[in-house]
């Protein structure tokens, strides 16, 4: 098994307005560091997993479309709960539509919140 | 030049409403890791720069009046833009006020907002 | 695949006293640098893999109970080499213990003992 | 499953001869963090997976013949696309070399390149 | 004092052809992790020490110029050693080319070479 | 000014017999991730603060009489307070004895102790 990760990052505000997220339930924000891996079984004829610089460019647009973002406001997470795992998921998710077409292995995105906090989702 | 540095983080939320911070000028947030770094000449009794055990406290302390709040909804910050440099420099003082009286060192503040980005505030 | 990871740390000695290693077989000691990553396949309804803040103290709690110790002294380490692959298989079954009533994923514990050396144990 | 991780890094250069790599075709350079993880179901009688000092010698040993090279200019790299990828298949079948008659588990090696890049390859 | 920092990389190759160097005579390369970091004593009128966009971007252009070349090609180093230090140096004073007309604090460049191993340059 | 930074670590157990110091009064112990930094005013012909590979050899040598050590038992350190103040003055003043005789410039020596504390001295 082969894999390739790249990093990157962004700025949200959310709440999680249910009890049980405690004073997170209160309009904040985060960071989150997002660690991208691609694994696959072999490689292409370029020796690669993936296109990395491709691979950089699909993740800097997909994150570029909720960095600076109150995701609070967002349609697509009106009633949600936008937990770090719901989120890494969300992610992945918007990554796999564009690389679909010509990526067929596994993809991870793993979100650190904080120093001591991180959350992931792996889907193939 | 003795030192001892502690690490914790908050998560924020806030907007700096200036056109000068593009995207940013909207409502997202952050989280700061942050490194509080106390500098003496030379050690106490003890053989320590400040009591590592009281250093941790009282940067929780001060943290968490700002962890999970919305920094533009808090009274000290209306009309204030704050930036990184700026909030590093607010948590310098609040922990400065609960060791004046005992601890005569420079303190710094280091805020970590992205794997790629630091702000800090020295002072003595 | 969902995880949460939350990290922690303890200060403990011990030996090691066998042959086979060398120098490690006379008092020393470890910070150990404890991830702990709690993994599932699905979310709850509050779309989290586990309540990070019940993750975060049960892992304090068990870690209090070998922080600034010396593990040649506790009576359920008596005549065990507590490599840091046991000690991590320890760690992992005593938040097991634990988080069992309400929590069936998969756990890991990663213990990094230096800046170029770690440990861990997975179990389900 | 316990695994044991262990660190240390080379210092190559190497062009990608390829339309496809765009300017990473020149000469140019990469320092790889090699994390070398070994993988086993169980524990040897010293209550570990393998000998950590035995990991890192070896570890060293087939890093040194890369160490400070022109991966260009070694035979076994002559018309081979070398990739990070590639280079971590290629390390971990080195290692595997050298533990394969008393280590049965999993061995996964993965390269840091940049601050924001990794690439490993994992083979049991 | 108040500082930002701001993190990229390049991956070079070079030679350092003097027999001090050892193993490092020979071509070979590095990824260099470069933090660079700017000082001043007070804030401008929006609360930062320098544009943190601007600061991404002059560093970014700055090492483009490098990344992806054989230091021993380039015109401006024909008979330089370009060890870790002076390729800090080298960097400082490109950026301080590019911010001299506006910024007016201290710029510092610190090149993290591999894991263990780091080299900087500060000027006012 | 110029820096070089070199890293490595030791494992080391000892006690702090004094009540200010809570839990820590009992045997307990620590891994120190140790970054020693060189600063100099300007380099040598060779373009370096100092040579890296002795730096690096002095490091080593230096901790090879620490680590794997109980620091209560060590001579030089009874009736001492072995605070990671302590000791980073400690390991600063004997590499400093080592390298006097070739280096004018500042040497600073940082202990890592956990994922969120860190002591150093530095001397001139």
């Amino acid at each position: 098994m082969y894999t390739v990760k790249v990093r990157n990052s962004i700025m949200i505000a959310h709440s999680l307005p249910n009890p049980f997220f405690g004073p997170a339930q209160h309009m904040h924000g985060a960071t989150y560091v997002v660690d991208v891996t691609f694994s696959s079984e072999k490689l292409d004829p370029h020796n690669v997993v993936i296109d990395i610089g491709k691979a950089k460019d699909i993740t800097s647009d997909v994150l570029s479309h909720l960095n600076y973002k109150n995701l609070d406001e967002l349609p697509q997470f009106i009633n949600k709960l936008t937990t770090t795992e719901f989120m890494a998921k969300y992610i992945h998710d918007k990554i796999k539509e564009q690389v679909v077409a010509f990526f067929e292995g596994t993809i991870s995105v793993c979100l650190g919140e904080t120093h001591d906090a991180w959350a992931s989702y792996s889907g193939s």
